[in-house]
């Protein structure tokens, strides 16, 4: 089973793609844990219009799906936030991101930060870069090479962390 | 120039299609008024998935662009919401929605609903109502068969205000 997880951000969406047995022994068993197929973000700046933006988003999220055809799009919502003016323009990300799931037949599945802090770390309350590292330990994140394509382990752990919950919830 | 007015909602998408003078003396002269050329509502219902009613605004979207070739987009956006719940699959659908405006290369602007209550009826603290009568006024629609299609004449003014708000301000 093949699982893109998505971060949806303003300025960056983050995207992690995890092959699976769907076990939830990985804590368990090394050789049970997901292999990591790809990660990265996508970056659009304030360069473009809002409008441009989306359509990046779409069509790198579609030219993602077309790629690694995903069994299951894991995607972050938002159940709380500190500032409306931020959480508008994810929100309308987020909107673009479940069309193009939608667009290409793939299930979505929706966990909220908690979800995946309850499940990665399993505790609601875990500080992110828990969560981060957590993720790292189970898809021995060690071997994967960070440099190529300037990404870093930040970018990737959040993504996969969110395909991750969708594994082990 | 041709306007098509958008008031996002979760499962009622209103639009107005408006062909105007880009005159702002419509308050005077009874010929400067815009005239309606459709309206009506894109509806979902929570039988389909996130996914499949965002892709129903977005192909709806999409086709009355086709049809209208409007030269510019207006679309109401939010400020401030009571409930978060309600407020994301709003922006989820305003996301679709600029998407595709942007994909047929059709300029957006936005506009907060205190704008458009300024715009139409010239008050900030105009209530829902004030505003539909007043777009009513402005743009005729006593000579429109509202009961075509089964629309109502609130389903249209709160697109056309939006509309209209675009030609006021």
């Amino acid at each position: 089973m093949i699982i893109l997880g998505i971060d949806p951000g303003t300025a960056t969406v983050g995207y992690g793609v995890i092959k699976t047995k769907k076990s939830k022994n990985m804590r368990q068993d090394k050789n049970e844990r997901p292999k990591v197929i790809d990660f990265g973000c996508i970056k659009t700046t304030s360069f473009y219009s809002a409008g441009e933006r989306l359509q990046i988003i779409h069509n790198e999220i579609c030219h993602l799906i077309e790629k690694h055809l995903p069994d299951l799009i894991s995607v972050e919502s938002l159940y709380f936030f500190k500032n409306f003016k931020t959480a508008m323009p994810v929100s309308e990300a987020r909107g673009v991101i479940i069309l193009a799931a939608a667009e290409k037949n793939i299930p979505v599945r929706e966990f909220t930060p908690l979800q995946v802090k309850m499940a990665v770390v399993g505790y609601g309350r875990a500080e992110k870069k828990q969560v981060q590292e957590m993720t790292k330990q189970l898809l021995d994140l060690g071997g994967f090479d960070f440099k190529d394509k300037g990404r870093s382990k930040d970018d990737a752990s959040d993504a996969l962390g969110v395909a991750l919950c969708a594994v082990l919830k």
